[in-house]
């Protein structure tokens, strides 16, 4: 049996709700038949993902994530995910591809974005709309955008800068975004992240795809119950624990 | 800096807890400001900590959890703690320590129990009465007891071998515990916990350790707010980020 890896760090929280997705989402009765993971959280040696993708760094987040695929490695995992949508992002995710390769990293690494386009084809036939929440650097690297349309599917983000700035802050404002606030989300971010998906409903969409790894720990805060939406850190995960372990998931 | 090591599985939604605590309890902005972790879960190599205790296995926990030592340093972990209480009972942390050396694996290892206890001291006198609540594993090898009783404290456990035996099930049933249910604890687990610690209340108890990493989980979900709980999984947490990023810890 393998070891499944998580990079996490990006944020903290959010790369710890990948592994705890996995432990739920595992048939188990006792402590030894869930399988073996390893979360490596190195926020500090991670130049910001959105920074980098809007030119406000110079630093790729690859060598960083590298660094944290290298540890992984090391202490025995043979596939893992990224716990962030932005470091999918082409500019990111292939310089890291470049480095395991250089380094000689023995590693899988699954990548959420096409596994979470895979689901959206399952689910829904070409032609149906698609909203995509997540952070300015995913939204202006295309991430999801580019994939579904190329499969078919009509694509909707919020419509205005303002509005997509504020999706933003929800997960990045210093004050009441989700980053500076793990422990208990804002009532403000609550508000803002159930505005935007009214909005995404109201311009037609049959599924939003909540593309960064913080907002799904807004909706866990806020009791929201909408089926509508899809977390790629859930089909991550879930698709983690299929490659260790087949047929040991439970929705 | 240095790194933050959990080793993790025993159970594996109480070793990503302790995780989630020190990223919960961290002053923090943005992904940067917070501190690098690991968390190793290795459940399926770690023998049962109760039925080693127990004698109905043979096998010490010990060689599992150094190799999970070995992972997280492999990772590059400086200090690290162990998710679990009743693996700190001597017969299992002495072997670790000694593997540790024997493997030259270089890593400082934190004692929950020592941690804990010290806690009780701070915030009690002599004299004082403290109730435990763990596994049989935990209860039989008097984990807190001893340590408790030398600094003159008085310890409470539930009266009867039933009481017992109803709180380990309630930890390890294979229908009802939560090991078995980390995404939704039973209704049977909140009520048998609750009134445990209502019994440890009435026999005059000042403060409960809950002397066991999964009851917490079952206390998170069932709202309960009383303070006159000691939960050894957040003085570990805080102690492994004050050894890393000292003053950062915000109550």
């Amino acid at each position: 049996m393998g070891t499944i890896g998580i990079v996490g760090g990006m944020g903290p929280m959010a790369g710890l709700r990948v592994a705890r997705l996995i432990v739920e989402h595992t048939v188990a009765e006792r402590d030894q038949d869930h399988p073996n993971l390893v979360v490596v959280s190195n926020p500090a040696g991670i130049v910001d993902r959105s920074e980098f993708l809007t030119n406000r760094a110079d630093i790729n987040p690859a060598i960083g994530i590298a660094d944290s695929l290298a540890r992984l490695a090391a202490a025995g995992v043979s596939v893992a995910g990224l716990a962030c949508n932005s470091a999918h992002a082409e500019p990111i995710f292939a310089a890291t591809l470049s480095l395991l390769k250089t380094q000689r990293i023995d590693i899988e690494l699954l990548h959420m974005i096409d596994l979470t386009v895979e689901e959206v084809s399952r689910r829904l036939g070409a032609g149906s709309r698609v909203g995509i929440l997540g952070t300015l650097g995913t939204i202006q690297a295309d991430l999801y955008g580019e994939r579904l349309r190329k499969r078919g599917f009509e694509t909707l983000t919020l419509p205005t800068h303002a509005d997509l700035v504020a999706i933003h802050d929800v997960v990045y404002c210093p004050i009441r975004g989700v980053k500076a606030n793990s422990k208990r989300v804002s009532d403000w971010a609550i508000d803002t992240l159930g505005e935007a998906i009214r909005h995404l409903n109201s311009m037609g969409a049959d599924v939003i795809i909540l593309a960064c790894t913080e907002l799904p720990l807004i909706l866990e805060q806020s009791r929201s119950n909408d089926c509508h939406q899809l977390d790629p850190s859930l089909i991550l995960a879930r698709a983690l624990l299929e490659r260790v372990a087949p047929g040991r998931w439970v929705d």
